[in-house]
């Protein structure tokens, strides 16, 4: 069966990472079962058979394959007769571009309004770990990066305008039903809604709507995991 | 034959809206000729036939077609034998955010960087309703709205980060060839080439490629209106 190397938190059911949540709805997508494997960021050498330090790791069979997007392009190629995550060559470009705006754009504004929520779910052993990588990736700390939570609310608002009208035309980024792009920017509010109880978009909304259905796709797969409302 | 009413400048041959390039690159990749019409900001009587103010306008037959989102979901239903502008509901969808993006975040920030030099070229009986509108719009002078360029270049070209990778991907947005999402971001770039000298992008980097593709399309269609330097 495949396995799926994922961040835990101090819970060894917490799945917070945003990335992991775009392979685990792409797997479901595929009806591809696996076991999930939890993972603590400082454990590197769990991994290191995939050539790098960060999970998602997916392993199939002998093989290792890391990094969101290439494990999503290795799902398609190497399990061509389930449900395609692209519609073609179009569809796949566009989702590139969708997944550098959500990573680069959205995640560091999402991070500014949940992370301090997230601290103390991580697991005990990489707290200090995350710390010191806020501190070489922002170079600030934590707290301070996290010190107006509401204003980037505001912020994270105005920069989901674009989504917010799309999916007022369709049901899903993939149209009527959901693709890819649609689990990279999923995975992003999924990381927001187990890690903290602020509300991010309002449910009555496109992308409020858009949420919910997805939630609730294969079987509410996602909905499974507790929300922060649960944990505390 | 198709009629495409489209702003001109005070040269009757000059082309800079953004909006009408949309379309103006859509009818060239449907091989669909038409007649363009030059209007003015201020001739609203002579576009009243399609509902509202603005240009592009559609005219096919007794059809009135307006805004550039509609006009391409026309031509795409109207025409269906002739070349697509989209891969299917997926790709369609995506570019609904892609319009939305370009419209709402990439468009203000490049008018930050070349809307002053565009002003001398606008209609000089259009002048006075730009200043007008810029005055409503954002509660500013053009002056005021432009008085830093190149940070606008430098705010440009963080923003357009997303779209960099996606096109070291692919060589166009629709995959190995171009659609109607590429048309829409082609057009913000026409725009900017054709009304300034300033550089936004490097030629030597995949936006810079992607565009110079563009430009030689259908037969060097889009290159033939010329760029700022043959202007001045």
């Amino acid at each position: 069966m495949l396995k799926l190397y994922e961040v835990r938190g101090e819970d060894v059911e917490f799945r917070p990472s945003p990335y992991c949540w775009r392979i685990r709805m792409a797997l479901a997508h595929k009806a591809l079962a696996f076991e999930p494997i939890p993972w603590c960021a400082v454990e590197k050498e769990r991994i290191a058979r995939s050539g790098g330090g960060t999970v998602p790791v997916l392993v199939d069979g002998d093989k290792w394959i890391r990094e969101s997007w290439d494990i999503a392009l290795y799902l398609e190629t190497a399990y061509p007769e389930l449900p395609a995550l692209f519609e073609g060559d179009g569809d796949r470009t566009k989702s590139v571009f969708i997944d550098a705006w959500t990573t680069n754009v959205v995640h560091p504004v999402m991070a500014q309004a949940v992370l301090l929520d997230q601290f103390p779910l991580l697991a005990a052993k990489d707290q200090s770990y995350y710390q010191e990588r806020t501190k070489r990736k922002f170079g600030t700390t934590l707290e301070d990066m996290c010190r107006d939570p509401d204003g980037a609310v505001d912020r994270l608002r105005n920069l989901l305008a674009p989504l917010q009208l799309a999916l007022d035309r369709s049901d899903f980024l993939g149209g009527d039903r959901p693709g890819y792009g649609d689990y990279i920017v999923f995975g992003a509010f999924q990381w927001a809604r187990v890690v903290s109880t602020r509300r991010l978009v309002d449910d009555d909304s496109p992308l409020g709507r858009w949420f919910a259905r997805l939630l609730n796709a294969f079987d509410g797969f996602a909905a499974s995991q507790p929300d922060r409302s649960h944990w505390t």
